[in-house]
């Protein structure tokens, strides 16, 4: 029965993401446990790209739409699902939110999973970029003690830099446990709220998303 | 199909639970997000009770032995389950482990599921009582966003105290958060890096024990 959903999921995500290329949209799949920092990371995001890249959202959490409330606030088009008690977002939750979301002008779409380093890993969503987060809070082993997730990522953000001294995080430990486990993804180091790294980052997703039209929609 | 894997846990965790009160262990099931300081609580734990009660540990994580080691480095004799892509510990898991795990003297028996605040809540390991943990770093709504494992809950534990005024915590917002989904559940405050609440928390855990001596044994 988990084979069948995953087959029927996987097609569904391909539909999305014949749906995100036609419309010109970067999208993006953004992964953590919970309390890693997504929400505020992406509300700086927002804030930063401003009409650079307009973006809108899409929110996944168990319950509260306290997430597309705060991602609303700071300038974003977004949609909350709330999952009840289902572990991660699937393609068709995404479908979905998709009908209530107004994607004039948008060419950034977010998709924020529910905060879990297991489940959502098995769950393409038609995304172009899987981003995985790691607070420095959290230690440096859990590229090691997650590899499913971190060995998906399309890119890795260290979020929380600014608390890196008060919990005595280790740098070189953590860069190396993410190169064994995501090789090639990108690593950018992050602090939402004092804006370091904010702008490497920032460029990053404009230059992701000008990259796209220079590609084949379909990707043939 | 769900049903019954649940309906099989079930059974096996009420066979877990009478093999448990025969020996007289008081267990814990241990649940928080990936890098809530877990296994830094219990390595703490372990090393204050010291020979006021014996602590044996199941450690349960995708990848690594690093929790195991981590905690027999400690002083407990300790058990690493490794679950591939599997995203909680199940009772037929603790099972196996239990045979591997020398419960001479041992009054303890502490179970640290998989870093996972949504999945684990579901599966019942045969335990006497529930700790989850909410960090400091996390943030105040967690409990709001996660309802059903903090609705399990018997009781709470939040973590890296030492971490709160860098990280503005707010400390009514989350007592209150806690309340509102675990109204019952003790709540204790704790940093395992100074000491903080860490006699209150070891002392609480020892009449745990010494009530079991009270009751009966099949809880009838």
């Amino acid at each position: 029965m988990r084979r069948s959903i995953l087959d029927k999921n996987d097609r569904l995500a391909e539909r999305n993401r014949g749906f995100f290329r036609a419309r010109g949209l970067l999208v993006l799949n953004v992964l953590s446990s919970p309390g890693s920092g997504k929400t505020t990371l992406l509300r700086e995001t927002i804030r930063r790209l401003g009409s650079r890249l307009k973006t809108g959202v899409i929110v996944g959490d168990l319950a509260t739409d306290n997430d597309a409330r705060r991602l609303g606030e700071a300038g974003a088009t977004a949609v909350q699902i709330t999952t009840g008690t289902v572990c991660h977002l699937e393609a068709e939750m995404v479908a979905r939110a998709l009908k209530q979301l107004d994607l004039t002008g948008v060419g950034l779409l977010v998709i924020e999973n529910v905060g879990n380093l297991v489940c959502p890993a098995s769950y393409d969503l038609g995304e172009d970029l899987r981003v995985v987060l790691l607070s420095v809070t959290e230690g440096e082993d859990k590229p090691l003690k997650y590899p499913p997730i971190f060995q998906s990522a399309g890119v890795a953000v260290v979020t929380k830099m600014d608390l890196a001294q008060a919990c005595d995080y280790d740098r070189d430990t953590a860069i190396a446990n993410l190169r064994r486990v995501a090789a090639n993804a990108p690593v950018f180091e992050i602090s939402a709220k004092t804006g370091q790294g904010m702008d490497a980052w920032c460029d990053f997703l404009v230059r992701q998303h000008q990259a796209l039209k220079t590609r084949d929609p379909l990707g043939l």
